[in-house]
Order: structure tokens, then C-alpha cells, then sequence
């Protein structure tokens, strides 16, 4: 009975990743320590650690075999550590004369944590390749807005004009940093561990460093130059990378669903939701559910970071943490990758209502043009302060600025050419273009 | 192919609860929300709102129907909500002239909310029971304990003598200021939600006042005094009862991992776990795992406070939150009670340990009560400098404290009586004692 | 050099709140200390534990001794806590004769949170008067109000007409339950620590009880049934109720700025915010600083439940992390509380906007309210349906959904009557209404 | 009165840091951002933006005027953003004629945010020269202690053995890979803002690119490809950055704690702290400060993440989190790597207790050496159970392991040999001379 909000079958599709779940579920999980242990008895085989014949048996079975999760729990639940049942129940496929050399000088936290690094490699791929998909849909739409004028919005506030380009483009911006964050947090993360029951690879005996670089190339990980059994901080990394994805994400959904309030109604997207009693509703469900997986990582994310007060040598608490922490982390970043593609490939334009919002504030949002081009005549204070005096009086006299400014002034200032939105959009197009080019760049 | 921690095959016994899972579950989700519209009907039936047929049909219908999650999460992953496609599956099952009185006036979050309290009552009951478990298993052993002679910890370093007795009543404390906060929180918890599409229950009509008071009635759940939709401080309130809950559990569980380490050796408890590579280990999964647990709860329930912020009068983001932090929480909790009865049911003390540990401090521990000892015949200051000094001298000299103390003073003291532990024990046995009463007299 | 956000003088208006910072700050700490052991000395006077006459001079020392906190710091940093450079300090300024006799039989904890609590009881004190004025401006509003109509807002889009009185309403409803909780920890949280190096009272001897009795009583703060030294569930407490008050305003914050956003501008609040640059800019600092205040709370209060795990007797790590995470969350508490007064004064309504709001809908806010017309003439189902292509209409052909309706439908409807909004307001005025009586009668 | 942890006298010595709140504070913060406004204007005149007779001006007062916060902190408090009260109160310091040239089209954000890259930049080197020195104290350590036999302890329990040198290298191992991961997003963090009121530079004019190029070389600050006003990434990977520093911190104060525990005793660190009433007690208060400052970096960081959901253009509440929230997070950086050089360098190792300890354990630490011993001559799982069967014996009758398996074999194993720690401690030697060597030469 599935309870959590990533599992349970009725909010699979919107808190779910079915591919993401299926790299980290218990199935993968058993898989990918049985490579651990087929892998480490071909080295040890090879380095005449233990019988060559065994190990080539072992190699072969470690990828035959399928475990029966429910066989393995009860040791779970014994012992926390997935390994001493995994490796009784590997054994039982094997005669008694090679089942002993299974597991061969390891410690149940070498295969633990390489099995989990060997599933998070493909993870870490497709959240790469949704990054990539997200960027693409938003270079084509930066591309294609990169002069539809809008405004922009501070403190909630209409400010000043945009484009839909420049906005996007800020959008991507992030998600940019995050390939290339990814591209160095890999190889301190995707390494082997193998360091015996308490890092020093006792049981291993002198061969360890051989056995170590051996396993490392079959598994195709980097080798970290100390034993990271107790030093956690690659996986509080990956945590804060995960966040920042989820985050960066937040921030675009948001904005959308900003940009599609009844009152702005600037933007649509894609596969809005209904209301069970309002006929009219069409509520912004991808964007808001992306909003809550960027909240949710932003609130998982300092656990890892306290599991890293790892106690001694092995601290089964703070391991645990981990266990608890970075699935549903990892899902949450898969499920608002693939929500994040489709708001960016269905995101649609309103380009006249983007036009009409700004008319409608009587031409307040070019106040600071206004500003500029007073002071081309005048000290820029004193222009300043009789533009805010004028922005004052269009509210109570519901008048538009430049009307009032060309009442209040002699400068000759071409008044219609100063209020027109598109004339004050400034770097914006460069902006978008600068982003697309990044993109189409790092992205081949 | 479940893959969070609490739902997977492979660590349901260390971090799931399958009861508190079947409460929460797809199955019993769809359940409560039909339960809501079928009772919704019902009281619409009797005060004239639908007809009284149809009422009778779908109340009836309400209790039997089972529906497929997989068939309404289609609609979930369109509209998050569930009650658009939950309405329309229900309908299926009914006649034409029936159906179309489903969800009479109602809006999604009514049902879903009412359905989310109608789950929660018995998981709170059932967290209470353990509660009650855990409280009278630390009873009995305060009991047995009250005058079994150990060191107090303080800053990690050995402090002055108390008993076990007193040490299990701190840990109790908490817990049954945990059944008084309950009781304070259920009724501001377990209230019917009906405030239809925007808070007013505008399309309920005039008698909507009195379709909540029987809808109340009915599920035999509370009346708000004002809606609900928006205000989510008792969904906060809640996650900071269970976080309370398990931090609690986590003290409890820290103390007795850390008095089982190897060179303290003064507790055990039942179901130690093994490593894969050291036969010697004998882990305290259980009580790390309460930890985990503990700090897990402590990282989540932010959230829940991220989720107060919720915007106008209904907030997909904020309200999806609540879904993605309350179940693992919930689930947390009863994992971490369900081994904490486990972990007080079956702690075992060896006094002998406890006596052998406090000798190999050469009396240091008694340090505070020589202090007193001799602050009957000259000042405090002075007699505590004293006591400072000889005490650095146990570390260079190898002596204990009281021989140095009888060499250095010429007052009537008897030392070996200033140094026994158990005369220095103070309120230690009274402190177990007020425990024991007090759970005995809560929990009859 | 203050560099922290809640005591830099830059922003100390935005974050900082001088009541509750001259109430935690460094001299009240001192004087707090100071009378705990002025208190604790007549009263062991008393009860002839130490000498009447030494006693007596320590109580009234303790009133008017003024400790430098420059000359504690150094102890402090040594020691961490505060009572060994304290008690030497304040012993300076009293006979030898008599200064032996402070702090007797008392531990660095027991005054350092008694202290605390006798800090926190005005904090909480003021915390509840600006609750008070909160909710009593509210009140006033929510009167004013009560049948102002209003478009409500879900998943941020418009849903249905409502008022903004019952709007006032929701925001306030936490705010009393926040008034009951309150009084329900207060008992618990507000009580003497008295327990002794190590929870024991050893060193007070058999007289412990009646010490700790009349403290208590000299210090007018409850007793615990059980030392608290190490079950620190109350300060977590406290922190969930300080999340809890701050999450509640954060949602009228946000509220406020989003119903005074340019295209929207249904609300105004004063004190509004200028720009560097551009003259036109009013921005909702009051509000938006609610908003952060409400979301620091939200991230800080799970480190006092991390806190819970407290190790043993005492933990000075876990206790360290309450004195780093307790005053940031108080000070936050009262400055935004400071700042909802202002927006729950100053809030104006624009009630012609709000209608204005609503007409530019073109009936789409009322859709509901058609379906309901028309489900009594045909099936409810076959209502919504209708009433939802006409909808999509209504977007694609620009006019109304009450000119489309009466042109698909021929029933006998006053359509005028059905999309008039003041019609479909539901029990909002009664809301409103019973918001008010609650305010008065609570709040005399 | 400053009431925080961090500025407050009293406990400025445990959770302050000079240095970094003088780079934070607000003198400094008001000399950053004049330093913003007079390199503008240079550049600005450079490029005939404005008068460069006005730009020498403005660019040699920015440097000499010193502003009083509390001039500027009444704006503060009412528009948020410092710069219309800075701009005013700088404008105050010049001639009519000059003063509208400052803060020339730009805007208030672009000064906050590149004044606080301005702050962060000397902070940062201030951290990282304190990891230095971290490392290179852990480095002398770990080369001194290389072959220093000790237990090692998983689950908290004694494991194998190990050495204290290859726990010393897995301490700083984090620290290594902290310099790298500096290394790594400076050039992404230390970047200029220069955007405008919306992001687009509009106000600049068409020389805007130029103007920017300009002042980043001026402010040796890199350039952003995209403006960042929205893109709040690079905060918080600061965030992150920080809690890993000090996560990692924590881990080797955590284990500096335990290893000091009055029944381990295996190191002490200089500065114990005093109790107020124990004179035998000497807390690990430097330790267990930096716990507490790990947890609670850990507890801030998801305020970071939290804050990457900035809406729009601006989003003041967002960007307030960051404002309340990084300088507690920097100081606590600062407080902690200043401890944690302390305990580096004062760490005392206590060999003989070491060998002691592992005695204690009658052998058992070894068991997985006998293991391996008879594995030589039997499969392992047998020998595995043969071993564990015995270690039972060794809690029951009290005879140590190596009597216990001579006893029960009659292989030609030299069991002294095998149960020599010494000879079982793998690479432990090797893993510091790794860290050793990677130390100096990365930190030349």
C-alpha cells in the first residue's frame, strides 16, 4: 500500500517519475549491488585474490540473478544494511564452492554506496537530458519572442517595458549554470567506494589499491583519492545541485502562473486543470505543481547537509537520513524537469493583452523614460521629482503621464516617440539572443 | 515500482508503517471521499436540498462502491485535484437520475480536505496508542530502575551519579505532554471542511449553514467557526505535533545508542543488527533508526510552515505541499513509535557496568559532592578551588580523588561516605517515581 | 559590528523590533541571571539552607548589581555558558562572607533557562498584545467590509464573487487559535528549571523540593512535573508557535501584495516603498517584509526540532543551536507583527475596481452560479457541460456568458439576476460577521 | 541592544566572527555601494554618458565620504532597498551640479547586489585562507599520527582498527574538495549586476554593454553573460557551499566529542570549558560549538533555495530571505573554520588509552582478521559463523577471542599475530600520507 505522495498510484502523474523511480526502486537497487559484487570477484579473480574460476562465476551469476526484494527485507529490518541478506541470498545461486568468495573483503557500506552511485549515473543522464529539453523549448520561444514587448514586474508591480525573450532567457539562464555545476560535481560524486568494514581496506589485505583501481575501471568510476564511507559531502552536493534544479524551475513556473492570472492573462500553457464546480476554471496545475517540487526540494535539502555530521567511522543515523532524503528529492527533480518540458514547449503568447496591460496604466510604466529624457534638459532630481509629481496626479486624474508632462513642460520632447513601450525595452532583445546563442552553443 | 524509502519492499520494515500506510493509502483515500459525498447527500436528502431518493441512492452507494485509482489518476495528473474524476467514476455507478446530485454545492478541496481529517483521525489514534505503549513500557522500566545507580552525561563527559530510573522519566516527560498537546489540537484538527467553490458556499444556498451542521454530525467531525480553504495553521500544527512526537523518540533513542557504544556497555536493547564483514557487531539499527527518523521529521515539517503561506483562497502550490510533506511524516512518525515500544520494552541495564564505569573515573564523579562536603567548614569558593586542583591531580597521579582530598584536609569528613554514587543521587528515585504515577494515572 | 539582519542599524527598521530585542538583548539576560540566583538565595534563606543574613544581601544585590557583559564574554567563550563568569562576576561585588553562598547547589542550566523563561514570559506577553491589535484592526476591516464584493481567487485565477470582509475573516481565524494556543503552552513552558548538575538536585540536598516550590513561587513561574534540562519539547513549542504566527500573517502579506498588484489593484496599504529610478513605483515593503519574515520563521523552526535530540543530561550543541535559532525567530515574530498592525490599519479598499474586476470577466466569475440556475430545469451534469462550452465562447467571441446562455437556452432564468455577484455571495457577510463577534467577545 | 547570537557581546566569542562582520556590517556595506556609484560614474564619464568633469567628481568623493547608517536607515525601513536614501544622503556630500550624475541609470538592485559581491569577495578569501589553515593542521596531525593504532567505531560501536592519522585524512578530505568547489563558482558568484529598473538597462542607452564591460573591470568583478536580478542561483550555491564547509567541520567536532568521552579519553583539545558547580568537568565547549553551528547552517541553507523562487523581475520578499539569511550563514562559516583551527592544532592524541580500548574489547576488534586468518583454510561463511559463535562466548564467559578460537581450531594460525591491531590496519598509513601529500601540495 503505497502511501507517499511519489509512489501512490492516484498522484503518479503529478509527484511521480516512472523512470526515475524504476533507476532507484528495489529492483535496481539489487541489481546494481550484485554488479558491485560480479564486479569485485572478476578483479579479485584476476589478482588472484580468490580462485579465478570462482570469480568467473560469480561475474556471470551477478548478472543472472534476480532477488526477490520481500526475500531480502526482513534483514533489512534486522540490520538496516542491505548487504549481509543481499549476499546470503546471492550465495544460495551459487554451489558451496564458490559462494564463499562472494562479497570478498568488502563491507556492506562499499557496496551500498557504489551500488547507489551506479543508479544515480543513469539519473543523473535523464535530468541532464530534461535540462537539455527544457533549454531547447525555451531557446526556441526566446528566439521567437525576443522582441514581444511586456511588462516587467518588481516588488509585484508593473515597472518598466521587456520582452517575453528577455524574461525567458533569465528563465534559462540557471538551468545553463546547472550543466555546467553537473559537469563538476560528477567526478566527485560518481566514484567507487571500497574501503572496508572501517575504511582501511584491512581485509583486502595489500592488493587493496589493485583491487580498488581494478573494480573502478570495471564499473567505469572515478577513484576518489580517500575512502568516503564517513565523508558525506558529495551527497549533500548532489542534494543542493538537485535543489537548485527544482528551484531554477520554481522560479519559471512561477512566473507563469503569474503571467496567466484572469488579470494579466499574458501567457497559456498547456493542460490546464478543471474545477469540480466551476465551469470556467482552467487552473495552472504543471506550474503550480513544479512550484510545490521546488518548495519540497528547498525544504529537503538541509537534511542532507545536517547527515553530514556522520559520526566515526559509520554513522548508521546519519546514513539513513540519506535513504530518506535523496529519492524523494531525485523523484521531485525528475517529475518538475518533464512538468518544466511541457511548460516550455506549450507556453503561448498573448502579445495584444501584453500591449493593452501596459496602455492601461495611463503610460505610468515609461515614467522613468519620461525621467531620462527630461534630463537631457534639466538636473535629473528635479526631473525626477516632477515626473513622480505627475505619476501622482494620473491616478486621481486619470489622465495619461505624457499628457500631463507635455501640459507641464516647454523642453521639446517628442512625447508619443518617449511613450512608446517598444522604443524602452533596452537590451532586452540582446538578452534572448545572447541566451539562444548560449544555448544552441552548449547544446548541439 | 516504488521508490521512496517508505514505500519500498526492500526497507518497509525499517522506515514504513503498514498501518499507518493502509490509513493513508489510494484505497482508503477514495474511500473517505466518498464516505463525504455520500454522507454530503444524505443531509442534503433530509433538508430538502436534492431529492430524498436519489440522497438515499448515493448515500447508500457511497459505502460500497470501490473505485480504481488507476482509472481517476488520469484526471489527478490533469487536474491535481482528484474530485473531478472521482465525481465522474462515482457517477458511472449511478443512474441518470441519480448522479447528477453527487457533489451537490460542494467544491474539490471540501471533499478532499474532510476526506484528508476523516484518515488522519485514526492515525492519530493509533500514534496515540503507541504513545501509550511506549509510555507504560518506560514505566515499568523507571519503575524497576528507580535507584539503579548510573552516570550523568552532561556535555558529553561523565557528570555526577543518578539512576536509569530517573533517566527513562526524562525521556518520558515529553510524551505525556505529547497526549495533553493532542487533545488540545484535535479539535481545531478534526473539523469538516464545506465552504464550496470560493469560501462562501454560495451555490449550497441559504441552508448551507445547516448542511455543514449536519455534515458534521454525520462524519461525527467538529465545526470550524470559519472556513478552512486558506487557513492552514492546523495542518502546521500538526506536522509540529509529529515532529514533537519523533524528536522526542530521537532523545530517547540517541541516550540509549550512546549508552550501548562498546566502552560504555551500560544498556542493550533486542534485534541488534549484523555487519556483512564483522562478526562481532551488534548495531543499534533500531535506535538509529528512530534518530533518522527523528531528524528526518525535524527537516520536513518547515514545510508545512512554507505551506501557511497560501495564497488568496486557494493555492495549488501551497496546498500540494501539504501532500508531498504530511504522509512521509505521518509515516515517520509511526515507524519511529512502533520501535521505540520495541527499544523501551526491551532495554536491558547492567548495573554492574554502570558501577564499574563510575569507579574508573577515581571518584571524579563525585567531585560537585566533595565540593559540598567541604563547604560545611570553609567557604564554597575556596573548598571548590580545592576540590579543582586535586581533581587535575587524578589525571597526572594516577590517585583517586578521596585519597587526595583525606591528604590535603584535616576536616571531620567521612570521604569513602561523600564517595559512594548512591549516596549522591539526590531527587533521582522521586523523579522516577512522579513518572511512574503520573503514567499510571493518565493511562489506566 | 553588527552584521546580523535582525541588529545592523541599516535594517533594523524592516527586521528588527527594539522591544523584543531590549527584552532578549545582553543586559535583560544578565539581570534575568541575576535575579534567578537573588531569588534563589532568599528563598534558601528561608528554608535555612544558607544563612538568612548572607541570603538577604544576595536578593537585594541582585536587583541592583549592573554586570558588564564585555567582562562575562570572555567566560563565555570558554565556557559557553554564562553562569561560571556570571556568578564569579556578581560575587565581586558582594563579601567574602557572604558571596560563598550564591548559586548554591545550582547548575549553569538551571539559571541559564530559568533565566530564558523569564525573558520569553514579556516577550510572549507583547507578542499576544500585538495579536491583539492585529486581529482587533481586522475586526474593524472585516466590518467595514463585510458585503464589499469581490472576485475570490483560486490556484490564482478568478473562481467566484466573495467579500472582502469574510476575506478578512480567513486572514484573522488562525490569529485566535494562535491566542488559545498560546495559553495552552504557556503553562508548560513558563515554569522554573531547577534540577542541579545533573537533573538530581543532589547537591541541594533533602530540602530540593521545597527549594524548587518556593522559587517557583518567588519567580511567579509554574513547576514541571519532571526536570526539563534535556526534554527541550517546549522551546520547540514555542518555535512552532512563533512559525505558526508568523505563517499566518505571511499569508495576509501576501495577500495584500497580490491584491494591490498593478493589474489587480483592489487594495492599497500605506507606507508603500520608492524606487532609485523609476518615479512611479509604489512597492508593498510592509507587506512583502511579512512574507519574509513568515518564510525565515518557517526555515529556522525545524532547527529547534533538531535541537530535540539532545544528548544525555545536558548537550551543549543541541542547546547552543536553541540560542542561535530562538531570538532570530522572536525578533522576527514581533517585527512582523509590528508590520501587520500597519497593514491591517491602513488597508483601503477599491471597491469600484473590484466590480470593475469582476465585470471584465465577462460573466465567467458567475458560471458557476448559471449552472446551478440551470440544474433546476436539466440534469446538473448536462448544466455544467453547457455552461463550459459557453465559456470557451466567451474567450474566442468576446461576448458575455449571460448573452450566450440566453441565446442557447430557453428557460425561464433572470440571467441579469443570476450573474449579478452581489447575488452570489453566499454566507461571505455572515462570515465576516461571526469573525467580528469572535474578535469582541475574546478580545474585551 | 543587539539581541541576535551572532552580534550580541555576550556570546560574541562563541558564534561571532570579527572579521567577517566587519566585512558584512554596515559601514562596510554603505562603503561598498558608494564604491559601486563612483566607479559607475567613472565609466560613465569615460564612455561621455555623463559629464566626466561630474564623474571625477562623484568617482573621488565615493571614497572618501563616509555615510552614518542611521541617516540612511529611516529609508531603509520604508522603501526596503538602501539606494534612494544612500543616493540621497551621497547627493548631500556634492555640488548641485554634480550631484545628479550618481546612480545614473541604474538601478537600486544593480547596487545591492554587486556591493554585496563587493563584501562577499574578501570574506570568501578570509574562509578559505581559515580552510587552509585547517588543513594544513590537520596535515601536520595526520603525518604525526600516521601509524597511531586506535579503534575505529561504525554504528557506533568499535569496529577494526584503523589509524588516527587515516581519520585525520578523512576529515580534511571535504575541506580539499571545498577549495575546489570555491574554486569552481567564484567566477559564476563574483559577477557584476548592472540591469537597470527591469533588466534590460534601458535607462543606460545603447552603450549599456559597454558601461557594464567597464565597471566589472573597474570592480575586477566578472561578467554575468545574463543578467541575474531573477537568477538567484548563484546565492544560493553560496548557501550551499557554506553548509558544506561547515558540515564538514561538524563531522571532525562530532568525532573530537567522542573521542573525548570520559570512557574513551582517546583526545583531548585545548580550552575545555568549566562547569559552574562540577570542578572535575573540562567540556569540549570549541567542539561542540561547531556542531551547533554545522546544525544550524544546515538548518538555514533550504531559506536559500527557498528564495530562488523570485518572482518576476523583482521579488522583494525573496530577495529579503537572502538578506536575512546569508549573514548568519557567513558568520557561523567564520566562527566555526576559526574553532576548528583551534582543534586542529590542539588536538592531543592518548596512544596507550587507544591500545587500552581495543584491549578491553578481548580481541573482538579483530574478529573479522580471524575471519579472514581461517578463511585461509575453510570457506569463509563457515569461518564466519565459527567466529561469531565464539564472539558470543567472549560477552558470556569473559575470555578473550584469540583463547577462545585457539581452543576451537587446530589450523596453524598464529593467533597473536592475527590479533595484533597493528597488523590490521590496512592502508590506514597510506590514506594519510595521501591527504598528507595533497595537502602540501595544494597548499604551498
Amino acid at each position: 500500500m503505497a502511501a507517499s505522495p511519489y509512489d501512490g498510484a492516484l498522484r503518479a502523474g503529478l509527484f511521480g517519475d516512472a523512470e526515475v523511480a524504476a533507476a532507484l526502486g528495489d529492483a535496481a537497487t539489487l541489481a546494481a549491488m550484485l554488479r558491485f559484487e560480479g564486479a569485485l570477484a572478476a578483479v579479485q579473480g584476476r589478482l588472484g585474490l580468490i580462485p579465478m574460476a570462482a570469480a568467473e562465476v560469480i561475474a556471470e551469476a551477478s548478472g543472472g540473478v534476480v532477488l526477490d526484494p520481500a526475500q531480502i527485507a526482513p534483514g533489512v529490518a534486522q540490520n538496516a544494511i542491505t548487504a549481509p541478506s543481499l549476499v546470503a541470498a546471492f550465495r544460495e545461486h551459487l554451489t558451496t564452492d564458490v559462494a564463499p568468495y562472494v562479497h570478498w573483503g568488502a563491507t556492506s557500506q562499499d557496496v551500498a554506496d557504489t551500488a547507489l552511485v551506479l543508479q544515480l549515473r543513469p539519473v543523473l543522464a535523464l535530468l541532464e537530458g530534461r535540462i537539455g529539453a527544457v533549454l531547447r523549448a525555451l531557446a526556441n520561444q526566446a528566439e521567437a519572442h525576443r522582441a514581444t514587448v511586456m511588462a516587467a514586474r518588481t516588488w509585484s508591480r508593473m515597472a518598466t517595458p521587456t520582452t517575453l525573450g528577455a524574461k525567458i532567457a533569465v528563465w534559462g539562464a540557471p538551468l545553463l549554470r546547472q550543466r555546467q555545476r553537473l559537469a563538476e560535481l560528477r567526478p566527485r560524486l560518481l566514484v567507487l567506494s571500497l574501503a572496508g568494514a572501517s575504511g582501511t581496506n584491512a581485509a583486502m589485505g595489500p592488493k587493496a589499491r589493485q583491487v580498488a583501481e581494478g573494480l573502478a575501471a570495471e564499473l567505469d568510476l572515478g577513484l576518489a583519492p580517500l575512502p568516503w564511507h564517513a565523508s558525506r559531502d558529495t551527497m549533500a552536493e548532489l542534494g543542493g545541485w538537485l535543489a537548485l534544479t527544482t528551484g531554477s524551475l520554481g522560479k519559471m513556473a512561477g512566473d507563469i502562473t503569474a503571467l496567466g492570472q484572469t488579470e494579466v492573462a499574458e501567457v497559456t500553457v498547456a493542460a490546464a486543470g478543471s474545477s469540480s464546480t466551476m465551469p470556467h476554471k482552467a487552473n495552472p496545475v504543471l506550474a503550480e505543481t513544479v512550484v510545490a517540487l521546488a518548495r519540497q526540494n528547498a525544504s529537503l535539502v538541509g537534511a542532507l547537509h545536517q547527515a553530514m555530521l556522520h559520526g566515526q567511522e559509520r554513522d548508521g543515523a546519519a546514513w539513513m537520513q540519506e535513504w530518506l532524503t535523496l529519492p524523494p528529492m531525485l523523484i521531485a527533480a525528475g517529475a518538475a524537469l518533464r512538468h518544466a518540458v511541457a511548460l516550455a514547449e506549450t507556453l503561448a503568447a498573448a502579445p495584444e493583452r501584453m500591449r493593452a496591460n501596459i496602455a492601461a496604466t495611463q503610460d505610468l510604466m515609461l515614467a522613468e523614460a519620461a525621467t531620462f529624457a527630461l534630463a537631457a534638459h534639466m538636473p535629473r532630481p528635479e526631473a525626477q521629482a516632477l515626473v513622480k509629481t505627475a505619476c501622482q496626479r494620473v491616478g486621481t486624474e486619470g489622465r495619461p503621464l505624457r499628457t500631463l508632462l507635455a501640459e507641464e513642460t516647454t523642453m521639446p520632447i517628442d512625447w508619443d516617440q518617449v511613450f512608446d513601450p517598444a522604443g524602452y525595452i533596452g537590451e532586452a532583445p540582446a538578452i534572448a539572443d545572447a541566451f539562444v546563442r548560449e544555448v544552441r552553443e552548449t547544446l548541439p
